[in-house]
């Protein structure tokens, strides 16, 4: 399994219960048992998934306090947004050649003219 | 493994490897032995990252053509970049907020006469 920090940033991110906690905590820092509440989950399994994003980076937890509440870092995500963004242009620029395209298309109808009724 | 778009898409970006091919692809469409080339990889490897980029709907590939050209196709990027983007904004936000903060320290700290030189 790859470990540098785009692929441990994505791979935190391939989990939909992943993606809500961090969703929940961008509200405010939020306990295990908070973070807890809305799924049908065992604490385990929500720690379980509170440890991936802590390994990525996406969250940090107080060592100290009872609770340990978890807060958002989304510092690792400008990096993703950064390589994901450099294809979604890739992609905008595919969807703007096709616009182009199909509206030169369209202009070629519209001024050729009809020789259907012509030949009848 | 969760298999909702999303998370398919962020799986299969969690990998240096496939994220190399997936910058290739947006150079133009190659053949498996084309995207094999600059790695130190079997071609069954490289065919197997394929598979994953292909799963996740992030290439296609030619079925009838005897080298099956691989292409990209970024449009399931677009829902990876909006969702990354919400929070890359949150990011943003804490650290205006922090600009801001500075600042108003900076200012505090200048427009308060010093009294260190006064007590000596």
């Amino acid at each position: 399994m790859a470990t540098d920090q785009l692929s441990l940033t994505f791979s935190a991110l391939s989990d939909p219960t992943r993606r809500a906690l961090l969703a929940r905590l961008a509200g405010g820092e939020a306990t295990v048992n908070e973070l807890a509440e809305p799924f049908e989950m065992t604490l385990a399994a929500i720690s379980k998934h509170l440890r991936v994003l802590e390994g990525a980076g996406l969250i940090s937890r107080s060592k100290d306090a009872q609770y340990r509440p978890a807060r958002l870092d989304a510092r690792p995500l400008a990096a993703a947004s950064e390589w994901i963004g450099d294809y979604a242009r890739f992609w905008e620029a595919n969807m703007d050649a096709l616009d182009s395209y199909l509206n030169a298309l369209q202009q070629l109808t519209t001024n050729t003219p009809s020789t259907a009724g012509e030949t009848k």
